[in-house]
């Protein structure tokens, strides 16, 4: 049996679309945040400002995380050895755990060992719990909603991104006694725009459904506290699920979802993921938790970013180099072709010593390739005036020419 | 919509077959461990010794890997800020897939944020690419592959439990042509017996499969190089993929799969799971890479966890006490009843300052409840004479009778 001929043809496809994935190869240095040292391909080094992060607010390299991470090493070691039921529960994960809780105003939460994680696993076990369970799905969920909504076997109903009138249209077209789930995110990953949380919730109200809300690239980043743009638009506590992730603005690595104390606990008790999977390392939940604790009492490093967003839009609007004007910190630099959009990132590089992936499909519909920029509160005015002069220089060689915006 | 009455329920029908989970909180202590500090569900904390550790090794809390630990968070800081294909693709996970590809003895690996998720993305992905793939699954294998074989809508053919005639009937049972993967483990978690990898490898040759096989209770702790049960039968060629686990012998966080360079490569391209999540903390790679490199060179703690578990077998029969007499080093001390089960780990926990968790179903066929013992290099003589004689304590208490042997 030749399996190889099967996956060289796999990769081949990818390749003619212009879709294959290279992995750049970084080696992050404590205090030069965003900058970083590319390892090269073919060996060698080299210095790039990093503009793709999702560590958005630059705590991966903040002091109070790093000391509660070594302390926490070197107090307690390296892994739990254990799942969370089996030797695997530690006094971090509980302390993690109840702060999260707090943050979003929610009696209990759960840690996974990541985003997508914890979206398969309580997407996946609410859905399946529940008997006959309707989950109304924005058409542009993330990955691990959708794998979470198919892996629970429940009846999906796909609405249109941010559609709430199509919305209402699907709710009213079940039998009312259905247990309904609406699975929206705050932040959308591609396109930088907010859900309308509000009229959501009110339709949740309306025909009896639960809300399970992702904001991971929200938390940290809105709210006074941080507690995303639920928390933001003092509409906490009518979510039922809040989902969030340890990995982007908190600097580390983890997800999470916050709810009521019985709905948790069945997450807790009857998802396989959750069940089986080794628990986060202790020193892990201690530097996340010291990442939200400083972002609930400090905004300096939101209010910095958000000045950021604002200046490099400006900027880029003086270019005249298009992109999706977002109200979210996420700036999309449209290109609308993976090839010229792998080149575009090749320049970038090569010539001007910064890093931005290309992002192709399935991360966006093809036609819609982009440069996904991530200004964070430590990129100078300089940095953004060499990205954009590098922007004006690629274009120049590369002459792509976007025209429809896709938001 | 009265959602809670469902949950409660739900946890209710738990609590009644006495396997509602509850999770004890530890802390553990660097220079101490088998033992660590226990945290009360109602306050105040008890020194207690831990019995059920997959930190086999204690390598969680080795000098090496918690120096390469340090160093690498005070030089990179804490996460990486990406998925690996945006910005998440870090020296250290290079470092450790070579390592990791080398130790098996295979051109490539890729490393994922957990066992479970390298199952998932791994079979997952296979048995969806390989057009109307075959997957041959051994009826005890863990929840995390049956849910990659799930997951993939390849059609599942499960042999009996070790049962080579089995497997052989039913592969012959299908069309030449198709495209086969036979799944398995080396050590199985939770009866410690060991796979008869030579014959399942000659019936992949024979019917033009590829083998997977996790050693995720392996790796480590089996094979010169801790290679696991394939290296320690001079196997490991001969079968395709080995997948393992960061998080038990090698005492980090964090699972991967070893393969052809091709084969790597269409699971880095196409499985989801591993695209969409954030990657794994540069210092986790680092970490466990110092784990694999130390166990390669040094049999110590590997010889004198055997001698433990040795003197450890002896001393539970000569207590008239019913384990499963297994080839690994795991050790399953038979109780048959979920309540009893509870109990017993119950009267350990507070009466003998030993914790060992109650191994109930789904994780064990009921009536096969059993108290799963790993004895460490860590444990020392007089640890083990303390768990017999708890153990004669708790038996003369609660009485059970379990009588037949799941092995």
């Amino acid at each position: 049996m030749d399996y190889s001929n099967k996956f060289v043809s796999l990769l081949h496809d990818l390749k003619l679309e212009g879709r294959y994935r290279t992995f750049v190869e970084l080696e992050r240095v404590v205090g030069e945040f965003p900058k970083a040292i590319w390892h090269k391909p073919g060996g060698g080094k080299q210095d790039v400002t990093v503009w793709c992060s999702n560590d958005y607010l630059g705590m991966g390299h903040h002091e109070d995380v790093l000391a509660a991470m070594h302390d926490a090493i070197a107090r307690e070691g390296a892994g739990t050895g254990g799942t969370r039921n089996i030797s695997g529960t530690n006094h971090h994960h509980v302390a993690l755990e109840a702060e999260l809780a707090n943050l979003h105003g929610k009696e209990k939460a759960l840690v996974f060992t990541s985003g997508w994680v914890s979206n398969l696993a309580a997407l996946g076990t609410l859905g399946k719990v529940l008997p006959d369970c309707a989950i109304f799905s924005d058409a542009m969920n993330h990955n691990s909603m959708i794998e979470g909504i198919i892996r629970s076997g429940a009846e999906r109903f796909i609405f249109r991104h941010n559609d709430t009138a199509h919305l209402r249209e699907l709710l009213k077209s079940i039998d009312p006694a259905r247990p309904k789930i609406i699975a929206f995110e705050s932040v959308y990953s591609m396109d930088g725009d907010v859900a309308p949380i509000k009229v959501i919730c009110d339709l949740a109200d309306e025909f009896g459904a639960m809300t399970y809300l992702d904001e991971v690239h929200a938390v940290g980043m809105y709210g006074p506290n941080g507690g995303g743009v639920s928390e933001q638009q003092g509409l906490a506590e009518r979510v039922t699920v809040i989902e969030g992730t340890l990995a982007k603005a908190f600097g580390v690595m983890g997800g999470y979802v916050t709810g009521p104390e019985l709905l948790i606990d069945v997450v807790r008790s009857y998802s396989a993921s959750f069940i089986f999977s080794t628990s986060v390392c202790p020193h892990l939940a201690a530097g996340a938790l010291a990442a939200v604790k400083h972002l609930k009492s400090n905004p300096d490093r939101r209010l910095k970013q958000q000045a950021n967003v604002k200046m490099l839009k400006q900027l880029l609007s003086e270019a005249d180099l298009q992109f999706i004007d977002a109200p979210s910190h996420i700036i999309p630099l449209m290109i609308g072709d993976a090839h010229l959009c792998r080149q575009a990132s090749e320049i970038l590089l090569l010539d001007h010593q910064i890093y931005v992936q290309p992002i192709n499909y399935p991360t966006v519909p093809r036609g819609t390739e982009r440069l996904r920029i991530t200004p964070t509160p430590d990129h100078s005015a300089e940095d953004m005036t060499k990205l954009v002069n590098a922007l004006k220089d690629v274009r120049s060689k590369l002459g792509w020419s976007y025209v429809h915006l896709a938001a």
